[in-house]
């Protein structure tokens, strides 16, 4: 199939070309035409607003709260989840000190639908980032998003945690990518975030700009290419902007900053990691030290930022009242390890979708215990919000489940079925139960036959829907009811 | 002129795409013209016929060689390869009697090219089967591969394992599936098999005719496609053409006829099995007996009937004295496995050349080892020949060495390095040697950046060309060196 696939090529690209300059030619034309606003539903914007003015502050004290989320870290990235040659001592024992998940995945296999359903615990069609990743406004790319009706920024009518803890009673900071969209109206701080400190897209598109809040601290002075990306590893751009080879620890000291600073209120941290996204820009102090090569150094970098972020809880004596989570927003990409499992970034097997994820309490959660139960990062929001005591808002579907209990080992999965969403389709592409995974038609394998394994015993390999006929057509049914509901009603408005 | 430059443009393809289908038309309207039969070197198809007229048979008793070759079989679908569903205990059973090895490779991550390997000791550029799989001549996709100058067919100057044994005093046979060429001249009996049973393509190409030497005895009645291709699974052309679900018997059922016969002569037997190559027809005896699914059951049918031919062995009182291979052409297909190697067939990555291969002869090799070493199917033709006292031809270059000493555990592998070509590129993609693996900058990996990585501690994920840079820098010279080599003579001609 790789001959036809060759032709098809051949054909593809003269043809995708064609289609390319007639929208560049458009958009150049029309390059100072103003795109009007994004649809926006009024009513749930101010459902939102009534929905976040009903919040107020519990009785009880919450604890921090601390997100530490990775960009592209694979499921099999971490020494702690099997790697031979990267070392991650201080993430391991923070999986020690709590629950280490080995079926915790992703919404997508792409960056900014995974951080959009972190934020908002809804699936991507509900949040318009079901469109693959959202590309700087004023650039073509981001131009030709908005020219063919595609959002390219997280509507304002969503709501994530942010929003909801801040009424509740936190102090709400975020350090590091965004990537839900760069113009006004869309940003961190216009999200909930009473400060933030990061960039607004990944470290391979520019303008890469460091920002805290409204300002720019540190300024892009490269000259934009044509898709506002840049792969280059060899230069980090001495004196035209951010030198990447000190962001982590950037983000390291203003999350300790943060943290540290004296408030008699709870904190929300978002640390939003640009690594270990393309391209690999390990820290001077310890560059060539890791046995995985520049893609092992940003991730032991890494490692050693949560090691100081862990070591700074301690000091500041709230380590033991502060809620740690630790994951990743998807798969591996091509030079970072999905594990045994099949696939990466950007395919909805498991290797695309299925991360790390470590979740520490040491007043709440027991220690050293590695759960096999599936979930996802759409169960943050809800989880975080039933710790609270903030009911879920009224006016929309919420994807994720509450898995508090189940991180106490009190219960097995709130989920019966999960499913995947492809990084450019709107409807779930395949599905899973305890046991089996149904990939549907259109899926990553199968040659359009829907494809059903044993999630346990093989890495999606062999098609075993002869065996299991009642399992397939109960998946396949699940499947299709899902694409169907969210077909009806994409947004989930109630 | 900007204006008129895009508009030319615009027109331009889509003219380019109609001139396409019209050679598309023309072609097909003319399919019955005989093109051109291709390129011949006159002067090596003498030289050899001379060498092979000097081989005469030795004066010490060889023993009978069998190779089992499977179609698409993955690294990891057999259960002595590690696979959890799929049961193969006759196979495993060879290996515990003989030599298990785990870094054998084919020649090609895809079909032809690794048979044409398998039987000549030759790299792809070799022997001109750099660009991807052959067709039906008389197809489509054979038309337009003549067309564009691409050979469709094995020369007629290459020489096969078979034509050299032949008079080295053994009867030759073949049974299953050839896929080196359908035109007169360039089938299995004009490649030194006294007998043959077969079929000529993939058992998803057609017409798949059932051939017994030069007659067709089971006739495919079915209308070709435009694509000579089908994948249906769900018809095994009752009373049209071959039933695929006794496919694998009765190759099994001649191959042990073959075997059986009264004769003096030592036998050379070939059995190229269809399966587990796409489409799917498992015996209906043992149908969805398998926990593999229906991949897992054409994998089973094809253990059971290696357990037939080690019985019938045992039977004839020749197991003792039966030289037998068991490998693969290329790794897994999509529904197959690859093990906890990347890639699959069509890759250059590990999961689409590293293939099974078990060698069993029980005088000579011990048995319950298992090899590590490196290998290539190039490697069976030379080894073949020096069992027999053969010399190499000495007008061309072979690739391959002979690894008899290697599977006796006398001595390490012979190659330093081993070359991985891509399916469709003559020159070689990936290098190897005993602990690196280096993707060239068009590879698999690495985004148009060479990748190195350390092949038995990471799935070729982490590139760790920083720590190492005099073995990525010998490693890219040594590919270098091999490119320009072939390139200066790509069919090795000395």
């Amino acid at each position: 199939m790789n001959f036809f696939r060759k032709f098809a090529l051949l054909l593809g690209y003269p043809l995708a070309g064609v289609l390319l300059l007639a929208l560049v030619g458009l958009a150049v034309r029309y390059s100072q035409i103003q795109l009007s606003d994004p649809p926006l539903s009024q009513k749930h914007l101010e459902n939102k607003q009534a929905y976040l003015q009903s919040i107020a502050p519990g009785s009880t004290a919450p604890p921090n709260i601390l997100i530490i989320f990775f960009d592209d870290l694979g499921w099999g990235d971490l020494s702690s989840y099997g790697n031979q040659l990267i070392d991650t001592p201080h993430i391991d024992r923070v999986a020690d000190e709590g629950v280490l998940m080995s079926n915790f995945y992703s919404a997508s296999p792409v960056c900014t639908p995974s951080r959009a359903a972190l934020l908002t615990g809804r699936f991507p069609p509900r949040t318009r980032t079901d469109t693959h990743v959202f590309f700087p406004d004023a650039s073509m790319l981001g131009t030709m998003r908005r020219m063919v009706g595609w959002a390219n920024e997280l509507p304002r009518e969503e709501i994530t945690i942010a929003e909801v803890l801040r009424p509740a009673g936190y102090r709400t900071g975020m350090i590091g990518k965004w990537h839900l969209g760069d113009r006004e109206g869309h940003r961190p701080n216009d999200f909930g975030f009473d400060d933030w400190y990061g960039v607004l897209f990944s470290n391979d598109m520019f303008p890469l700009d460091m920002y805290r809040n409204d300002g720019i601290v540190i300024k892009d002075e490269r000259v934009g290419s044509f898709f506002s990306s840049e792969r280059d590893e060899a230069d980090p751009l001495p004196g035209q902007g951010i030198d990447q080879t000190t962001l982590t620890q950037m983000y390291t000291d203003q999350a300790i900053a943060f943290m540290a600073e004296q408030n008699e209120r709870p904190f929300f941290l978002y640390l939003s990691h640009s690594f270990p996204h393309v391209p690999h820009y390990p820290s001077r102090e310890h560059a060539n030290s890791s046995r995985g090569g520049a893609y092992g150094d940003v991730v032991e970098d890494l490692d050693r930022s949560t090691g100081q972020l862990m070591a700074a809880l301690e000091r500041l004596g709230i380590a033991d009242n502060t809620l740690v989570f630790i994951t990743s927003d998807n798969g591996a990409d091509y030079n970072g390890s999905p594990g045994m499992l099949r696939g990466r970034k950007g395919d909805v097997l498991e290797g695309g979708q299925r991360v790390p994820m470590i979740v520490r309490w040491p007043t709440h959660i027991p220690e050293g215990v590695i759960s096999h139960e599936m979930a996802m990062n759409i169960d943050v929001f809800p989880t975080l919000l039933n710790l609270v005591g903030v009911n879920l808002p009224a006016d929309r579907t919420i994807d994720g489940k509450d898995i508090a209990p189940m991180l106490s080992g009190q219960t097995e999965s709130p989920h019966d079925y999960l499913y995947y969403f492809a990084a450019t389709e709107s409807l779930p592409a395949a599905i899973r139960d305890e046991r089996f995974k149904l990939h549907g038609k259109s899926g990553d394998v199968g040659r359009n036959r829907s494809h059903l394994s044993l999630l346990h015993q093989d890495a999606e390999n062999h098609e075993v829907g002869n065996l299991y006929p009642e399992a397939k057509q109960r998946l396949e049914q699940q499947l299709i009811d899902m694409q169907q509901a969210i077909e009806e009603s994409p947004r989930g408005w109630k």
